[in-house]
């Protein structure tokens, strides 16, 4: 099967699972998640969950609560991301905090995180739950720390973040809870220590992939296929690879200019094709590129010292679609 | 020991454990929640913990992961309420979101609710873990459901709150944790689900009762002896027990005047006495301080029936702490 008829395919599975989740009751908090989770999304770290725990030729039905509990952390960190970015719009609808105020976005996002562990205690096998929940709790921690780490870039107005600096935030945020949903695959197929650190290495190589090739996406898109507005991340200012490595190659006077687009508060259309013109010129575009197609690359060789079953042909498509995809 | 040389005692104890959970780094994540705790509080929830185990003659050790537990999670609330109730301090120093801005003050927020599960799942003993988490999730899920039923009144300006309707509020925002103190404290103790029962009901109770003498303190305190402002909850609008009672009972000129004062944006020094005032003529207050007693008698009856063993007279003077204390 190939990764995308693979990913439809479980993703079906999990939507079901997740829905199972939510309590009916008070309407008041849990009504605005069923809607906002139904909103869709790519389900990738629960579907990499799965296919890690078959690859290691475990049965998926033992790491189905963690896939679940995985992807409704993933909401709750997108409802609460959204209202510390300000973003306006998640998934084709207003974010929860435009429709609903801040007050009630943050604390729907509480009852969500609530659910994840409501769900858990419920759902995981008694023998899995301590060393699984272990395995989660340490990329929650990541995550947190990773949006700390940003959230301050932008309260302390910095410019001269380093690619390796950019990196372990990105790999807080964004490549841990991926990294994480490949372990406990591993976790709950019953693998020993070598396989696990394999799988979670592979998880967080394509979830850096994952993170870097979603900005240039989002420069460089076809607006016909992509779903947000192109360059939205140089309207927000955002550090990203490609900005890192553009005020770090370009001439003193192009840097200005750069720093100056970015930390404006009101950016113009003219400024975000401007600085996406910039960001083609000096290759740092192309940069990125390339350092997604070489993670991906070295995700797949972080499996190749481990058995992983039938399912390793699978992994490598999984890891491919993160490089290949087009929205 | 009468309760405040043990809250006091055990308040030591547990604020050294509290701190032991936070990590050193990243410092822009884990310093200001460091010193946000360090700020005090009563320590009530945790303290319970500890006598409710002790009651029912067990270790207090065995409690001591979750009483922490419990006490990283209300601080969390916290935060995140202080936000949503648009509340500037906090303890006599400003809210984390006035000092930091909302976006970092959720995701300290957030990171400090990954804590209570880092913690638990490093500190719980095996065998306590997946049952005791459960009491505790049960709980948090009660809190966030009350607060999210608060906000969506204060969101439909609404003023037509029934008792009952308010009560299930407090239920589950305040008095479902204080309840789950108490329980987990049985549970640690390996008491039974009839002990357990009646700990709980214990705590839900004082719970309960605790919340209503806040809101009278809020309103008739000695200035000298309070830290906040007097008068506080009807700047806010906030729906309370004495307000509830004040609407229900008055005549139909005095019901428009408080709702008009209590629904409007900002009130004046005078809309405040004033409101004070006829919540005193129309026995608002009488009626809530009574309440609060009455609850107390009930929570120490509904221990009566279970053996309790040396710690009864200690639960029974925590229960009277909550209605004795003047701030």
């Amino acid at each position: 099967m190939d990764a995308d008829a693979y990913i439809k395919s479980q993703a079906e599975l999990i939507e079901k699972a997740v829905h199972a989740e939510l309590p009916p009751e008070p309407k008041e908090v849990y009504g605005m998640l069923g809607e906002y989770i139904s909103r869709g999304g790519k389900r990738i770290r629960p579907v990499l969950a799965l296919a890690s725990c078959s690859a290691c030729g475990g049965e998926e039905s033992t790491v189905l609560p963690f896939a679940v509990a995985i992807e409704l952390f993933h909401n709750f960190t997108l409802i609460h991301d959204d209202i510390e970015d300000s973003s306006p719009m998640r998934r084709g609808r207003p974010t929860l905090h435009i429709e609903y105020g801040i007050p009630i976005a943050i604390n729907s996002g509480d009852a969500l995180y609530n659910l994840v562990w409501h769900s858990l205690v419920r759902n995981a096998e008694p023998e899995l739950l301590s060393g699984g929940a272990g395995i989660l709790i340490s990329s929650f921690r990541a995550v947190a720390e990773g949006q700390g780490r940003e959230l301050n870039w932008y309260r302390e107005k910095r410019f001269d973040v380093g690619e390796e600096e950019y990196l372990r935030m990105v790999g807080g945020k964004t490549a841990s809870l991926i990294g994480a949903s490949c372990e406990i695959g591993a976790y709950c197929a019953g693998a020993g220590m070598v396989e696990r650190d394999a799988l979670r290495t592979f998880g967080e190589k394509i979830g850096l992939a994952f993170q870097i090739k979603d900005d240039v996406l989002n420069l460089t898109a076809d607006p016909s296929k992509y779903k947000k507005k192109i360059g939205e991340d140089i309207d927000e200012g955002k550090r990203s690879l490609i900005t890192i490595h553009l005020i770090a190659n370009s001439p003193p006077q192009v840097r200005r200019r750069v720093i100056g687009i970015l930390g404006k508060g009101k950016k113009s259309a003219a400024d975000v094709r401007e600085t996406i013109g910039l960001a083609q010129e000096c290759g740092s575009i192309r940069y990125a590129s390339d350092y997604a197609e070489r993670l991906v690359r070295d995700a797949k060789a972080s499996l190749e010292a481990v058995e992983a079953g039938a399912g390793r042909g699978l992994m490598d498509s999984l890891a491919d679609y993160i490089v290949r995809r087009e929205k």
